[in-house]
């Protein structure tokens, strides 16, 4: 996706060989219609394909989740980092490990809006070791539901994730890949 | 907002008498297109001001704030309630208390992308005591920009949290306002 290329390329900062920051228009400020066109061509990617539900993960994932489910016209659901007070019943939840933030954290969604006669499409704004979307495959799985794939916004294709999913059989489709950040220069596969 | 009311009156739940939950369409599962509407009702309640900026916080309050940006043809920027270790240099915080989670946080946001030149229209998906958005209004005092106004999806008007704002000067608008919680049914204003 070109655009989002222009973009990384005038306003991403490559803070070291691993981390990349475009939160001028992806994850702290949002540039609302750069979020639309992804949820655009998102839609087109998997155009064809018989989508019931978006599923992503807060907080940086929600503004592509949204605009895609607006394009196709279906119910996003954002996982929750920390079980609400408020969430009484079932629910399912996955283990990630963020290694930016040091962190592991459980993310629940409420079992009642995963269905097992859904077919889910997972969003998330960066793809690099995996473990966010492999969270969210592990409820997808635990809600039976069926997976039609995973969009991601940017991949950093020097960490292993896609290649983990893909291998799993996973349906993945990344708008940019990156194959190495090195010297403060973003190099695109 | 009509169509919010009955949305709330078909899918809401009534919890206790302080607790409205709303995850099936605002803050856990989202509909999209009733989310856009939103954005463009906020966009006309604003209308005739400048506005260069929407804010919110996460996680409930993007959904609502990227849509009015869609509309208004302006950025968002959502604070983060916990600094990110990629957030080098200045930002401005603000401590809020959430009486539903029982947690006190400092909300942040990076100092570049709040401008004493801005006009910054604030969103959130509740107001009941007013602390998230007194906590992102002492963000734009920081940032010493002006504050157009708040726009709220839903006020607990049984809180004082709009009246401690309106008192102070600020304006908002409510697209709903409640009454009351009580035996399990909601209380429109």
């Amino acid at each position: 996706m070109n655009l989002l290329k222009e973009k990384i390329l005038e306003e991403g900062h490559v803070l070291s060989a691993n981390i990349l920051k475009v939160d001028s228009f992806l994850n702290h400020q949002m540039d609302p219609v750069l979020m639309y066109k992804i949820g655009e061509e998102f839609a087109k990617r998997f155009e064809g394909e018989i989508i019931t539900k978006v599923l992503t993960v807060e907080a940086s994932g929600i503004a592509a989740a949204l605009m895609t489910g607006l394009v196709l016209g279906v119910p996003v659901v954002f996982a929750k980092k920390k079980k609400p007070s408020t969430m009484d019943g079932a629910f399912f939840s996955g283990r990630i490990h963020s290694f930016t933030k040091n962190e592991t954290v459980d993310i629940v969604v409420a079992s009642k809006y995963l269905k097992s006669e859904d077919r889910v499409l997972i969003i998330d704004d960066f793809l690099a070791t995996g473990e966010a979307a492999k969270g969210m495959i592990e409820i997808a799985r635990q809600a039976a539901c069926h997976l039609v794939g995973v969009g991601i916004c940017i991949e950093k294709s020097f960490q292993d994730g896609g290649k983990q999913l893909r291998e799993i059989g996973v349906r993945v489709e990344t708008l940019v890949s990156i194959n190495a950040l090195t010297n403060g220069k973003v190099d695109f596969v």
